[in-house]
Order: structure tokens, then sequence, then C-alpha cells
């Protein structure tokens, strides 16, 4: 597969793009978040692939001092600095050392106006966005708003073990054609069951330049065998 | 005035207490919050009254470890360990280093029934629970859901230069009043427009234990001298 | 059991009391809205048991106009007449002809704020409220506000099939016991799970006014049977 | 301007359309919504012009069938019948005599995936649908999403008394130039300041098929007079 470079000010990523989504499980808190994050800085090392990890909040810090990886927020709040309380400012995740962030994820989707707005204050601020979307039409809606990156999550499909790479390759070609239609080189990853290298060779061969995940690497018993797998075969 | 120390766990705050919110306020992100947490540690030293402070959630681990003032969360979501993205689990601030958290902060409201679900996951975790109401019939409300602290705060003078304590005196007298009616001992902070220790001696001669504030602090010129005169004052 | 009027302006209400929520079953909806309603008015007429109706805000007006029950909104938004578009206006459900509303149905919840204004809102407009609350505490705390009825409904057992006056009847107790801690006189219903006379009779023992209920009646085989059990146990 | 006609069933529409929001507002609320409504069909059958209406809830019945105005609703809930309340089942204002919907009003917005399932319940139920967007880049967005109508309203500009298609033409040849890229046959809206003729005048030219608005109309002190010269200039 050929190597895209995204760059956004100093930050960039590379594809084929594993991207590990984090969540709030507690099996990648605190320290275990940093040790996950360590283990996928050395399958990055050993297979010359990008990982990226998205932990939570008061992780970010950690883990962009302790590795290498590039890392993601999970989330940013359509705000500017100010009046705000408890809200995610895009440029706390920035100061912390955040290269990019996830918008829209479907356990954290956003009115398509507060979408357009994290989008462009990410850009403005240099940060990378990885747009979720749960159909092809939506990927085709987001990609309307220029983000960097496109990921196409069906909601039925996550976390439940069966790779949307092989359950619903359809809504992964549907999601390429219609957001090609708009635009020739965003980025477009896809997710949702995603446990195996197999899934990933799948998700690629269907045209997509990467996988999004989260339990299939974070809730593996072995972590580490589980993302080499992974980066092997993406 | 009596001095009364809250304890969780082997959290514990002291009354009259500052609690600062940094809200997402430019000034106090990153070094900056680090930079007005040392601040307030030199003056709660200086005076032996007690300030805590809520950062940003990227900034809570190193405030916490850089400082030895109480920390606190601006916002936990009602959730436990799991598949959520983008939200704030409240083990992920304890982990971090907070001690406790605001819950419905005005700027960031929430279901009543998830103010319950935050106070008991709080408590269960040993976090110390400020709720935040705009009116004392909401403080007589949120006292009926047994946080540590109740912080009445009327949105509509939040940010706006004029003291409760001196503008509307009458709604903290409610508020002691109502909450008092079902709860004898739970804390009572008053905010809002409080910028110098004589709007805090007033908060104080109305019977409230300290006060929540925010710009009055992170945005003035000199924040060592706004914090002394509140803390001497209090 | 003693017979309360509850007056506000010209609207009245009589304890005991049975409120429908109609729901959005397509059971209830249209011209089987005003047939379940002339159900209940028959069956109210027979028993002389007061029974209020809680329709979609389509049908309120031709319920209001067709029959004589008490009929209630399920929501009103906190807004006052003017630029909102999509929201349900107080002055609406009024000018259809609601005589009250539900508010905070564990189905439609606010924030807590939200819930004040659309009590003062409601009263305002000489509009009764019923206010809906999922636990003991949460009763007591909305009770804070002064709605003119509490509903007490244990999300967990609505719809479920087992009445909540005999599966949790600890939990209407202690509903009972914290709202009277504050307010001697404020209207107490239950709902949840409730199907049949018996649950009424239970619950009225347990010391409620009556009961909130929906599927039970909305989706019987024979609506006009159910209706007439639960009244004359009531 | 060359007539087409919009249709979905049995329902249909003709542009050029002049598309009234009655908002919430107290000037369009019960008789005076009728009255108003009464007023566009007189001005429709005089011009020959298609007026539609998106009254309160609880009006679209009785303007239903006291005139021959297509009726949209202002909103409605992603949801199917059954166990919701306080929401607004699209069933319901079908069953009303609506022949369609605004969705994502500015005052009232939706997340992405929420727009998706309105917009396919409503094709279902065989009524219209008319998304609104704020922007040029969500217009094409929404149009992703395959609605009837795409309605570009700039928020900034929405009661303020100064016509988008006067003040920011540039926002609607941009949405034209965007959504035309995906769907060369979508009809498309523009709003926000609308008041005059002469501003429809201006929309048109710029290659939009009709105007939504509202103020302009609602609040006018002689709403013949205003929505007159509307329809003429159309």
């Amino acid at each position: 597969m050929e190597v895209h470079i995204l760059k956004r000010n100093n930050n960039s990523l590379s594809t084929p793009l594993i991207l590990i989504n984090f969540k709030t499980y507690s099996e990648a808190l605190g320290e275990k978040a940093v040790r996950l994050a360590k283990i996928a800085e050395t399958v990055s090392e050993k297979t010359g692939k990008c990982i990226a990890v998205a932990p939570q909040y008061t992780d970010i810090r950690r883990i962009a001092r302790e590795t290498k990886l590039p890392v993601f927020a999970q989330h940013i709040d359509p705000i500017e600095p100010g009046a705000h309380t408890g809200k995610i400012l895009p440029e706390s995740i920035k100061e912390a050392g955040a290269i990019g962030t996830l918008i829209n994820h479907s356990e954290r989707q956003m009115k398509i106006s507060d979408i357009e707005r994290c989008v462009l204050s990410a850009k403005s601020l240099g940060l990378l966005t990885v747009v979720c979307a749960g159909t092809a039409n939506i990927s085709m809606a987001t990609a309307s708003l220029n983000p960097d990156i496109v990921a196409i999550e069906p909601p039925e499909l996550i976390g439940k073990g069966k790779a949307v790479s092989k359950e619903s390759p359809e809504i992964i070609a549907d999601t390429i054609a219609l957001v090609r239609q708009i635009n020739k080189t965003i980025t477009i990853l896809c997710g949702a069951g995603i446990t195996s290298g197999e899934d990933v060779k799948a998700a690629i061969n269907l045209g997509t330049e990467g996988v999004l995940l989260a339990s299939g690497v974070v809730k593996a018993s072995d972590q580490e065998a589980v993302l080499l797998d992974l980066a092997i075969q993406i």
C-alpha cells in the first residue's frame, strides 16, 4: 500500500494508520494507559507502521511526553477560551501534547454546526481532525465539512466483535464511493468490531487507509500480540 | 469563624474555603494554570486559609503533583468505566489527583437524575462533591441529593463584577434557610461576581462558609494581590 | 380515601387520581386517542373517580373539546413566546385546552433549572404541574421546586409489567417520608408497572394519592375493563 | 421562473415557494395562527404562488382542516411509535394533517445521525423534508442526506431585518454551487432577514427556488400587505 503523510503545522501522521481509542475503559486509564501506549510504540517501531492513540483527557499529557506516538483527544467542544466550565477547550488538548482529535464519535455525537465549528477551530490550531460517521451518507456529509480524516463506524457493530470490514463491506464501499464524489484525497478509516490482522487486511482491500478501533486492543488479554497482528497485516 | 474539616477517605478540605474555578480561560491553561495554582498555594500558606482550585482536565495531574492544593475537576459525567468516548470518567479525575469535583455548574448543567448519579459515584470513589445551583429553591433541591457542598451562584451575576453577596444578599439568605430546613451540616458556598475581600466578608457574614469564584482571580492583573485580599478577609 | 381538589385558576383535578400518559404509542394517536379518552370519560362518569389524560401535542385540542376530561401535555419547554422553533410553548398547550403538564418524565428529562423555569411559567399561566422523579431523593428535590404534584416513577420498572407499588414499596414509602419533610400538602402519585386495580390499591395503601400509568391501559386488549378495574379500586 | 412540483405520495408543493415558520410567536398561536394562515391562503389564491406554513404542533390540525395550504411541522423527533414521552412522533404530525416538516432549524438543531433518521422516517411516511443549514458547507452536508429541500439560513442574520439575499449573497451562491456538486435537482430555499418582495427577488435571482421566513410576516403590522409583496415578486 502507498504511504501518505498527513501534515498540519508540525504534526504528522502517516497511512496506513491504526488509531486506538482508549475510551473510558479502566484497562486504559492512568498507568495502564501509559503501558498500553508504550506497547503501541514498540509495535510501531518494530513494524514501521503508524499507530496513534486517543486516551482520556487526563492522560494526554503523560502519553505525549512518555512516548513518541501521535496522541489524539477523544472529543473537543465547539468553544473558544473564556467562561466555560467543564468543557474541552481545543487549546487545552493541544497544550497537553495532542496533535489531533476525534470529533462526533458515535458515543459523543454533536450537532452538525458544532462539528463544523470544531473542524475549523482544530484547523486554526494546527490540530488534525478525525470525524466519525455511522453510515455512508453521513460519511459523505461529514466530508463536506473538510476534516483531515473521515472514519466510518456503523454503531450497530461497535464492540460486538464482528468486523465491519467482513460483516458489512458494502457500507465501506458505499462510503468510499460517496466520499470520493466530493473529495479525492481525504483519508478514510473504518472501524467497529476490528480485532485481527485479517479484519484490517479486509479493510485495506476495500480501499480504506486504516482502522479505528478500541476494545479489540484495549480489552485483549495480550494487547501486544493483537497489535502486532494488526500492524503486520496493515 | 469556626473551622470545619470536610473529609472523605484521605481527602480533606477545611472551611472557610476559597474555591477557584479556572474555567477554560487561556489565562489559566497549562503553564499559566500551574503558575496560578502556585500563587494560590503561597497565599494559602501565608494566610492559613484553605484554597482549592478547579483547573481544566488536562492540567489536573500537573497541579496535583506540583502543589499541595486540593484539586477539583470542573465536571464529571454520570458514567462507569467502559465504552464511552470523550466523556469524563469520575475514576479518571481521581487517578489524576483530584480530590473532588464541581457538578452542575451553571455553564455545565445536568439532568437531575444525572446529578444524583454523579454525587453517588463520586462518593463511592471518595471524591468530594460541590453541586452548583442558581436559585435558592434549586439549592434546596440539590441539597436533597446529599452532596458535600452546595454552591449558590445566580447565573445572571456570574462574571459581571457585581458580587452576589452585596447585590443579592437575599438569595444567599434564602438559600441558607431552605437548605438548613433539610440539612443542618452541609457546607454552603456562594459565588458570582466575587472579586474582593469585602465581597468575601459579606458572604461569610451572611452565613456561607466560603466562596466559589473564577474571573475575579483568573483575569486579575495581579492575581496574588487579589487572592491575598480574599484570603485575609475570609 | 379522602378527596382533595387541586385548583389553579379554573382548572381542577381531584384525588384519588388516575393519570394516563398516552406517550407516542400508535394505539393512542389521533382517532385512537380520542376513542381511548372517551372510554376514560365513561369510566370516570360511572365510577366518580377523576381520570386525566396526557395525549400527544397534536391531539390535545380534540380531546379537550370532545371530552370533559382534564387534559395534560406530556412536556413543556422552558421558553417564552418568541423566536423558538419546534419547541413546546406553555401558552400553546393551554390555548389548545390542556389544564396542566407533565414535567421531567423519565423519557424527557430536563436540567434542574429548566424544571424550575417550567414550574414557574406553568403556574403563571394557571397550569397544573406534575413533576416526575425516578428516586426518593429526586422526588424530594423536585418537591423543593413547588410543583402541584410529584410523581415517583422508578425508570427501571417503567413498562415492565411489575407494579412499583408491589415490587418496590420501600421507594414509595421513602418518597413520601422525604417529600413530607419539606411539604405537607403536595400531591404524590406513583407510577411504573401499574396494570391492575390491585396495584392501585397497593399504591393508595402506601399513602399516595393516585397513579400515573401508560402501557397498562394504552396497550391493553380491553382498555375499558382495565380502566374500570383501576377506577373501582382507587 | 420555471415551476417545479415536489411530490411525495399525495402531498405536493410547487416552487417558487414561500414557507412561513410561525415559530412560537404569540402573534401566530391558536386563533391568530388560523387567521394568519387564512391570509396566506387568500394571497396564494390571488397570486397563484405556493405558500406553505409551519405552525406550532397544537395548531397543525386546525390549519390543515380550515385552509388548503400545505402545512409543515417545525420539527420531528427521530423516534418510532412506542414508549417516548413529550417527543414529536412523525406519525403524529402526519395524522394531524401536515405534509412535511422542517428538520434541524437553527433553533432546533440535531445530531447528524438524527437528521438522517428523521429524513428517512419522514420519507417512509410520505412527508416532505426541509433540512435547514447555517453555512454553505453544512448545506452541502445536509444535501448528502437526501432531503427534498435544503434551506440555507445563516443564524447570525435570523430575525435581524437584513435579508440574507442582499447582505450575504455569496453564502447563497456558495450553497448553490456546493449543493449542486452532489445533487442537481434538490430544491434550495434561503432564509434569514427576508421581509420584502425585493429580498425575495434577490433570492430568486441568486438561483434559489423560494424563501423560508418568520418574523418578517408574523410580526408585520400588515401581514397581508407583506405577504402580497413577497408573493408578487417571487
